[in-house]
C-alpha cells in the first residue's frame, strides 16, 4: 500500500519512549534513540516501521526485513538479525496492537467529520437533552428529548439518538446509526448504520393475523463495547437486551430480544441470536453462525462459523456444524466427506460413471 | 428489569375494562374494580401487572405468583390460586398481547422524535408531494415529488421517500429508513435503516462485462405489513415485489426481485429470497433460510431456520436442512449426527483412537 | 405489471434504430419504421415492447406474443412468427439489457431527489472539498474536508462522504450511504445505506480485554463497480480492501479488510467475505456464501448459494456445500438425501416405524 492520506504516520517517536508505553523493555538499550512511527507487516516493514512476530517460521521474512524495530517474546529473540532493535513484550501482539493505537490514534474512533465546531448548527437537539461539556455533536445529528450524553463522547452525522437514552463518556456514534431505548456505558463505539433499540420481533397469533407483543425492554451496552457497521440490536421485549463489557461485535450481527451477551465475547459478521439467549463471557463466535432462541452458552465456547445452535452448549467446548457438535467431530465428518470426494476422483473410470 | 423511562405503565384501568376491551370476561365478578397497569411474564410479575399462562406447568410459578390478573382458558382455571384474578379467554396469549397494546400503545410504533410540531422545519418535503392532513414529518426527512401520504401516517427523522411513492394511512416510516419507487397500504410499519424499493441485482453477460438489467417493476406492500431494521426489498425487474397482507419481516432480511409473499407470513431475521420465489400465505420461514429464486412455496409452509430451499415446497409442509426436505426427515439426521458423536466420546478408547 | 408512474415507457424509436444502437440488424428491412418504447417479458409483451428468447422452448408463447419485436439468434428466427419484427444479435440477452437501458435511462442509476438545483442548499459540504462541475449533491448530504468528486457524480441525499475520499466521474452514491478512507473510480453506483470504509474487525488478546489494531488502509473500489443497499465493506487493516473493476456486489454483503476481489465478479445478496482472501477475475457467488479470511478463489470460480469455504479453490472449477467440495459432488450427495427421504416415504409402514 502506498502512503495514504487517510492516516498519516506518526512524526516519530523514540523506541525507548514506545518501549515504556508498551510496558516491555529493549533488547539493546543502544537502540533507544531509534525512530519509529508506523507499523506494518513482516514483509513490507520499512525504516520507521515496528512489526511482530509470532514463531519462527518468521525466520526468512526477517532476513531481508527493513523494519526499525521488531516486537518478540524473548525466546524468539535469537532469530532477529543484528541490525534490527528488538522490543521484548511476552505479548507481542497485544504490543503491536498498542504500538497501532500509540502512531495512528485517530484510526482507533470512527472517521471524524467537523473539527471546528463542537455542536454542528445543522444538528437537532431536544432543548430537554443534557450533553456535559466536551461533547461533539457532528452535522444533522438528532438528538431526542432528555437524552444524555456524556464528556469526551462524539454524535456522529447523520446519526439519531432518541429519547431518553443515556450514553456515557468518551464513546463515539458513528455517520447514520441509530440508538433507541438504551443505555449505553463509557468508551462504547458503534458504527455506521448500526441500529440498536428498536422493536424486538414478537407476535401472537390472533383470529384476523398477529398480534404485535410491545416491547418495551431497553438496550443495555456496558463499557468498551464495539459494534460493527449495520448490526440491529433489538430491545427486550418485557426483559433487556444486554451486551457486556468489552465485548465486540462485527457488521449485519442480528441479536434478538433480551438475549443477554457475557463479558469480552467476540462475534463475527452475520452471525444472528434469537431472542432471550442467554451466552457466557469469552465466548468466541464465527462469521454467519446462527443461534436459536431460550438456549445457553457457556463461558468460553467457541463456535465455527456457518454453526446451527439448537441446544445449551457447556463452558470451555468448542463446536461445529448444523446442528452444532464438537468441533473435532464436525472437522473429522467434514474430512471425510472431502476424502470421499478425492476417492472418486482417483478411481478409474471414477468420473464416467456418475 | 427495574423501572425504565422509556415506556412509563399505564395510569391504571379496571379489569372489567380490561376484559370488555379483549373480548373476554372476568372469572369472579367481584375483582371487576382491581386496577391494572401493565404487563409481564408470571416469575416476576407483581401487583398492577397482567400475565397469562398456556399449560398446567405454569402451576408452580402461580404460587408465588403477585400478579394482579393471570389470563387463561376455562380448561386452566383450576390452577390459579384464590388471591389472583383470572381473565378467561380462548385465546389468552393474543388476548396478553392485546392488553400490551392497550398499556403501551407508544410501544406499538417506532420511536417517537419530535412531538410539537407536525411539519419538522428541516424537513425537506417537495413542494409538489401531497400530505393530507394529520401526517407528521421529523427532522430532516426528504420526501420526494409528487409523493402522497395518508392522514395518520409518521415519517421519521431522516427518512427518505422517494418521487411518486404512495404511503397509505396511519403508517409508521422510522428514523433512517429509505423508500423508492413503492406503493404502500395503510397501517404499515417499516423500522429503522431498512430499503425499500432500490435495483433488483439483474445483469446479461456483455463482451465487456455485466450489462445492467433496467429494473422498471415497483414494490407493492399491503395493510398492515411490519419490515425490520436494515432490511432490504429490490423492486422488482419488469413485474412488481409484492408483500401481501399482515406479513411479518423481521431485521436484515433480503428480498429479491419480483418475489411475492403472501398474507399473514413470518420471515425471520437474515433470510434471504431470491428473485421471482412465490410465497404463499400464512408461511413461517426460520432465521437465515436461504430460498432459491423462481421456486413456489406452498400455503402454510414452515421452514426449519438455516435452511436451503432449491426447489417448490407442497402446502402445509415443514421442512428443514440443506437441501431442504421434509421437517422429520432431516431432524432425524441431526439426531442420528448428534449420537453418533455421543457414542464415539463413550466407546473406550474412541477418543485416542481418532 | 398495470403501467406504473415510476418509469415511463419511452416517447418511441424505431427498429431501425434500435438495431444500430444494439449493433444488430433487422431480419426483415420492412421493419425499420415500427416503433418501440420499452422491453417486458415475452409471456406479457405487447405493441410498443421488445423482447427477447433464448431457445426453442418459447415457441409456444410466441404464437399468441404481441411484441412489436423480438431480439433472438439467427438460428431461432424460424420460431418467430411472420407478424412479429425480429432483430438478430448473436447474444440476444445482452442486447435485450442494451434496450431497457436505452428505453429507460433513468433506471441505470439510483432513484434522484433533487432537479433543479446541483447542490442542495442543506448539504454540508466543507469548504476545502473539491467538486467538479457537474456534480450534484441531494439533500443533506455530508461532504468532508478534502474529499474530491468528479465530474457528473450524484452525492445522493443523506448519504456521507468522508474526509479525503475520492470519487470519479459519473458515479451514483445512493441515498443514505456512507463511503469512508476510499478511493473511488468512474461510473461506481453505490446503493442506499451501504456501508463503506468503516474499521475492519481486528483485536488482539490483553490482559484486560480485547486491545483494537488500528485499521489504517483504504478502500480501492474501480470503475463500474456496483455495490447493493446496506452492504458493509471495510478498509484495510494494514493493506487496502480492493473491488475489481466491472464487479457487482447485491445487497446486505459483508466483506472484511484486506479482501481482494477481481473483475468482473458478481457477488449475490448475504455473502460474508473474511478478512484478507483474495479472489480472482470473473467469480460468481451465490447468496449466503461464507468465505474464510485469507485463502485464494481462483479465477472464474462458481460457488453454489449457502456454501461455506474453508480453502483455496483452483481456478475454474464449480463448488457447493459446507465445506465446499466440487459441485457433482455436492449436488450428488443432496440427491441421494432426498432420495433416502422419499424411499422411507413409500416403504410401507415406514412412516409409522419412525
Amino acid at each position: 500500500m502506498e502512503q495514504n492520506v487517510f492516516f498519516l504516520p506518526h512524526e516519530g517517536l523514540k523506541l525507548a519512549e514506545l518501549a515504556e508505553f508498551l510496558g516491555a523493555e529493549l533488547a539493546n538499550p543502544d537502540h533507544a534513540d531509534v525512530i519509529v512511527r508506523s507499523v506494518a507487516p513482516l514483509n513490507r516493514a520499512r525504516a520507521g516501521d515496528v512489526c511482530y512476530i509470532l514463531s519462527r517460521r518468521s525466520r526468512d521474512e526477517l532476513v531481508t526485513c527493513e523494519a526499525s524495530a521488531v516486537i518478540c517474546d524473548k525466546a524468539l529473540v535469537d532469530l532477529i538479525p543484528e541490525h534490527i532493535p528488538v522490543i521484548l513484550s511476552s505479548n507481542p501482539h497485544a504490543a503491536f496492537a498498542m504500538a497501532g493505537g500509540l502512531f495512528y490514534p485517530a484510526a482507533l474512533r470512527p472517521v471524524v467529520f467537523s473539527s471546528e465546531s463542537e455542536i454542528a448548527p445543522s444538528a437537532v437537539i431536544d432543548p430537554s437533552a443534557k450533553l456535559e461539556k466536551g461533547v461533539i455533536v457532528e452535522p444533522m445529528a438528532v438528538i431526542g428529548a432528555h437524552a444524555e450524553i456524556g464528556e469526551g463522547t462524539r454524535i456522529g452525522a447523520h446519526s439519531i439518538i432518541g429519547p431518553g437514552v443515556k450514553i456515557g463518556r468518551d464513546c463515539s456514534i458513528a455517520a447514520g446509526a441509530s440508538i433507541l431505548c438504551a443505555l449505553i456505558g463509557n468508551g462504547v463505539i458503534i458504527h455506521n448504520g448500526a441500529r440498536i433499540g428498536q422493536d424486538g420481533f414478537g407476535y401472537a397469533p390472533g383470529p384476523r393475523g398477529m398480534i404485535k407483543i410491545v416491547q418495551i425492554g431497553r438496550v443495555i451496552i456496558q463499557d468498551n463495547v464495539e459494534i460493527g457497521a449495520n448490526t440491529t440490536i433489538d430491545r427486550g421485549a418485557m426483559d433487556d437486551t444486554v451486551i457486556g463489557e468489552g465485548t465486540k461485535i462485527d457488521n449485519q450481527v442480528q441479536i434478538g430480544h433480551n438475549v443477554q451477551i457475557g463479558r469480552h465475547c467476540a462475534v463475527v459478521a452475520q452471525v444472528g441470536i434469537a431472542g432471550s439467549t442467554k451466552i457466557g463471557n469469552g465466548v468466541q463466535i464465527g462469521g454467519q453462525v446462527g443461534i436459536k432462541g431460550h438456549v445457553t452458552i457457556g463461558d468460553g465456547v467457541q463456535i465455527a462459523a456457518k454453526s446451527g445452535i439448537m441446544t445449551d452448549l457447556a463452558a470451555g467446548g468448542q463446536y461445529g456444524g448444523v446442528p452444532a457438535r464438537p468441533l473435532k467431530d464436525y472437522l473429522r465428518e467434514a474430512a471425510q466427506l472431502m476424502s470421499k470426494t478425492k476417492q472418486r476422483e482417483s478411481k478409474p473410470g471414477g468420473k464416467q460413471n456418475d
